[in-house]
C-alpha cells in the first residue's frame, strides 16, 4: 500500500473542519497556521484526536514532520495566499511530494500552478471542496483536478473523509488540473442560482402577501418533503424559523439585505459568456448580490421610482412550487452546459453523470433532482440537452405555465424576480424554432455590411437597402 | 502647424471608406493591405480623390513613402493581426511615430500595446470607431485613447474626418491607453442592448397579433419621429419595409434567424461582472444571439416544451413604445455605471457628458436620448445616478407600468422578451430599499459561517442556527 504523510495549511474554519475528518479517519497529520494558536484551539477541542494532529511553527518545521511522499494540502484563501504557500513549500519538498489545493481557486490558476509544480518534479491537486463547515466536518462533496497518477495515490484518502451517499463517496477525478476547481465554480453558481430562486419566492410571499417568516418557514418545510428536498431548502426553512434571542423578532428581519460574495458566481458566469454560453440565472443572482449592496440608491430610488399605487396580489402555493421546480431545473441546466463548453475546449471528457453523482450528498446544492440529473446523462440526451430528456421535458412543459403566472403577476406588482424571469426568458428564447435575430442580422447589414444567411438557399447574402 | 504624413493599413470595408474620407478632407496617405488587389479597387472608385491615395506594396515600401512624423492607422480584424502589423512596422519606424488602431480591440491589448510601443520610444493611440461603412466613410464618431501629446498632433485631423453635430466634431480624447477602446466597446455593448429590445418589440407584434413587417415598419418609422429617434429606429423602419427581389417577400422573411457576434458585446458583460457591475439588459442581448446559433436545438424544443395553447394576445402600441422608452434607458445607464467603474479602476477620469456628446452622430446608437444624457450628466447627479435625475426619473415613472404590460403578457403568451424583463427586473431591484438577500445572508451563515450584518447595531454577527 501506497504510504503518504498528510500535511495540512491553513487551520481556518474548513481547514480545521477537513483536519478533524482526517484525524477520525486514522490519519495523522501535521499543521501550520499563520497564526499557531488557532491550531492550539483545534487540537484543545479534538479530544480523542488531538494525538493525530501535530501543530508545527512553520512551514520548514511542516515539511520536516513529514516523510516523503508528502501531500500538504493548502486550505488558505483563493489567490495570493496559495501562491505564497506554494512558494514558502517548494524550496523544502521532495521529488514525487503533492500539494493540494483545497480552496475556491480559479481554475486557471490551478492549470498553471499545476505546471509549475510538475516543471519541478512535484504534484499538484486542485480539489473543489463542498460543504462548508459542517460538510468539511463530516464528509463533503470533493471535485478533484490532478493526474490520474496523482489520483491513484490520494484516492482512498479522499474516499476516507468524503461524503457518502448510499455507500459511494461524494468525490471523483473529474480531469486533469483545473477540471476540478471548475467544476466546483460551477457548482457555486448553481448555488448562487437556486439560493436567489428561493430569496425571490420569499419576497413574493413576504412582499406580495405580507406573510410572516414563520409562515413562509412552513411552507419551504412542506416543500422540503417533497421532489424539491434539497439541503437548500431545508436551511431555508430552518433559517426563516430562527428567531433572534436578543430582539424576539425572526432573525431574518434583522439581517441587513446586503449580500456578499467571494468570486465563483462571477467566474463562472465570465467563463460561461468566454465560451458563448448561457448563463442567465445565475447571472440575475450575481447581479442581485451586486444591487444588494447598494443601500443608499436602493432607498433613495425607491422614494423617486417606485410607483404609489401597485396592486395587491396573491400568488398560489402550487404556483409557487411549479415555478421552483421549473426554474431550479433550468439552472441546472445552465450549469451542466457550462461545464460541456469548458469540457470540450480544455479536452477534460468531464463525466456530467457523475459530476452529479458526487453531488448528492456532503455539498450545498444537494437535492433530490441530482438523481434525476444523473439519470438523465446516462441516458441517450436529445441533442445532448438535458431540458430535452423525457422526463425533464415532461416536468417542464407540465410545470411551466405556473412559472409564466407567477412571473406575470410578479412584474405587475413590482417585485423584483430577475431569476424567475430569467429563466422564464430563456426558456422560451430555447424552445422558439424562429427567433427574431433575423431583424438583427438585417440591422448588421445595413450598418456593417456583415452578410446574413437565407432560409431557402446556402450562402452569404447582402441585402439590397436602400 | 504640425505636419504628420498619414498611413493606413488595412482596406476593407471600414480602411477603405476612412481613406476615402481622409482624402476627401485634404489629406494624403499611403496604402498598404495584404491583398493589394483591394487597393486597386479603391483607387479606381475613388474619383477625383485618386492622386491622394498612394498603393504601396509592403510594409517597408508604406513607412519608406512616408516622412516622419508619421501616423499609420490600423483597420485591421482584432487580436493577431493588430500585433502582427505592429511588428512589421516597429523595425521602421522613427521615435515619434505613431501607431493608431482604429479596429474593436480588447482595451487590455491596447494598454498593453500602448506600453510596449512607449517603451520604444514611438506613440500609440487606441481609437474606437463607430458607425460602420457609411461613417466610416462620411464622418465616424471616434472615441480615443492615448497620450495627450499624441492626441494634440493628431487632434485636427480626427476632427477633420469625423462625424459633425450641429458644429461640434463628434471625437474627443477620452483617457489614456485603453480607454478609447473601452468606451467603444461599451457603446457596442449598449447597442447589442437597443437591437435586442427593437427585435423583442418586432417579435411581439410578428408573434403576438400576426403584423407583417410592412405593418411593423410603419410602426417603427412613427416612434423615429418621436423622442426614439434613433438611427437604429430608422434602419429598422428600412429593414422591415425592404422587400427581397428574388422571392418578393419581405427581406427579414427569408433571412436565417442566427445573430453573430464579434466579441464587444461580451467584453462588455465580462468586464462589467468583473467590476461587480450589472450588465443584464446587454447580458440578455448576448444571451440572445448565443441561443439563436443553435437552431437545431429550437427546432427540436419547440415539438417538446412548447404548450400547445397559448393564448391570442395584443399588445398596445402606446404601451410598447413605452416600453421601449424605459428599456433603453435602462440599458444605456447600465452602459455607463460599467463607464464609472471602469474610470474609477483605471484612474481614467471619463468625461460622461462628452460621451454622450460624441455618440450624437456618426455613430450606431447615435439617437435624442443622448442630449437628455448629457444633459443630466451635466446636472448634480443624485447618488451619481442617470436614473435618479429629476428628468430620467420622471420618465422611467411615467412609462414603466406599460412596461410591466407588455412583460406581464409576453410572459403569459411565451414570447421571449430577455430583455424587456431584464429592464424591468433591476429597475424593481434597484428601486427596493428592502430586498430579499437578508434570506441569502442567513443562508451563507448557515452554511459557510459567513456573518451577516444587523439592522439595529453595527458589527458582524452570526446566527444561533439549530
Amino acid at each position: 500500500m501506497y504510504q503518504i504523510s498528510l500535511g495540512l495549511i491553513g487551520v481556518g474554519t474548513m481547514g480545521g473542519a477537513l483536519a478533524l475528518n482526517l484525524a477520525e479517519h486514522g490519519y495523522d497529520l501535521s499543521l501550520y497556521n499563520l497564526d499557531p494558536r488557532t491550531i492550539d484551539v483545534l487540537i484543545a477541542r479534538a479530544g480523542d484526536l488531538a494525538p493525530r494532529l501535530q501543530k508545527t511553527e512553520s512551514v520548514t518545521e511542516l515539511v520536516a514532520s513529514m516523510t516523503p511522499p508528502r501531500a500538504i494540502m493548502l486550505l488558505v484563501p483563493a489567490g495570493g495566499p496559495v501562491d505564497a504557500s506554494i512558494d514558502a513549500l517548494m524550496p523544502h519538498l521532495d521529488p514525487g511530494d503533492t500539494i493540494i489545493d483545497g480552496g475556491n481557486s480559479d481554475f486557471r490558476d490551478t492549470q498553471a500552478r499545476t505546471a509549475k509544480l510538475e516543471a519541478a518534479g512535484l504534484q499538484y491537486l486542485g480539489v473543489g471542496v463542498s460543504g462548508g463547515e459542517d460538510g468539511a466536518r463530516h464528509g463533503p462533496s470533493m471535485m478533484v483536478g490532478g493526474s490520474q497518477q496523482v489520483w491513484q495515490n490520494l484516492q482512498s484518502v479522499f474516499e476516507a473523509i468524503a461524503a457518502d451517499f448510499e455507500g459511494t463517496p461524494c468525490v471523483a477525478h473529474l480531469g486533469p488540473d483545473g477540471a476540478g476547481h471548475f467544476v466546483k465554480t460551477v457548482h457555486n453558481g448553481i448555488e448562487y442560482a437556486d439560493m436567489q430562486i428561493i430569496a425571490e419566492i420569499y419576497g413574493l410571499l413576504r412582499d406580495g402577501e405580507a406573510q410572516s417568516p414563520g409562515q413562509i418557514s412552513l411552507l419551504f418545510g412542506r416543500w422540503n418533503q417533497g421532489d424539491l428536498n434539497s439541503y437548500l431548502v431545508e436551511i431555508t426553512a430552518g433559517a426563516l424559523a430562527a428567531i433572534d434571542p436578543e430582539t424576539g423578532k425572526p432573525v431574518v428581519d434583522v439581517i441587513v439585505d446586503q449580500a456578499g460574495q467571494k468570486g465563483t458566481g462571477r467566474w463562472t458566469v465570465i467563463e460561461a459568456i468566454r465560451m458563448g454560453q448561457s448563463a442567465s440565472i445565475i447571472e440575475a443572482a450575481v447581479g442581485s448580490r451586486v444591487v444588494s449592496s447598494e443601500r443608499a440608491v436602493r432607498q433613495m430610488a425607491e422614494r423617486v421610482l417606485r410607483e404609489q399605487d401597485m396592486p395587491v396580489v396573491g400568488f398560489d402555493e402550487d404556483d409557487l412550487e411549479a415555478a421552483f421546480r421549473v426554474a431550479r431545473v433550468l439552472a441546472y441546466a445552465q450549469g451542466f452546459r457550462i461545464l460541456k463548453a469548458a469540457s470540450d475546449e480544455f479536452g477534460w471528457g468531464l463525466d456530467f453523470a457523475k459530476i452529479a453523482e458526487i453531488w448528492r450528498a456532503g455539498c450545498i446544492i444537494r437535492s433530490a433532482l441530482l438523481d434525476d440529473i444523473s439519470d438523465a446523462f446516462r441516458s441517450e440526451l436529445p441533442q445532448g440537452r438535458l431540458v430535452l430528456s423525457d422526463h425533464f421535458a415532461a416536468l417542464l412543459k407540465g410545470n411551466v405555465a405556473a412559472l409564466r403566472r407567477v412571473v406575470s403577476t410578479a412584474v405587475l406588482a413590482g417585485i423584483p424576480v430577475p431569476a424567475l424571469s430569467s429563466a422564464v426568458s430563456w426558456y422560451d428564447e430555447i424552445s422558439k424554432a424562429r427567433g427574431t435575430t433575423n431583424l438583427i442580422q438585417a440591422q448588421r447589414d445595413i450598418f456593417g455590411a456583415h452578410g446574413f444567411r437565407r432560409s431557402d438557399k446556402d450562402g452569404d447574402f447582402h441585402g439590397l437597402w436602400s
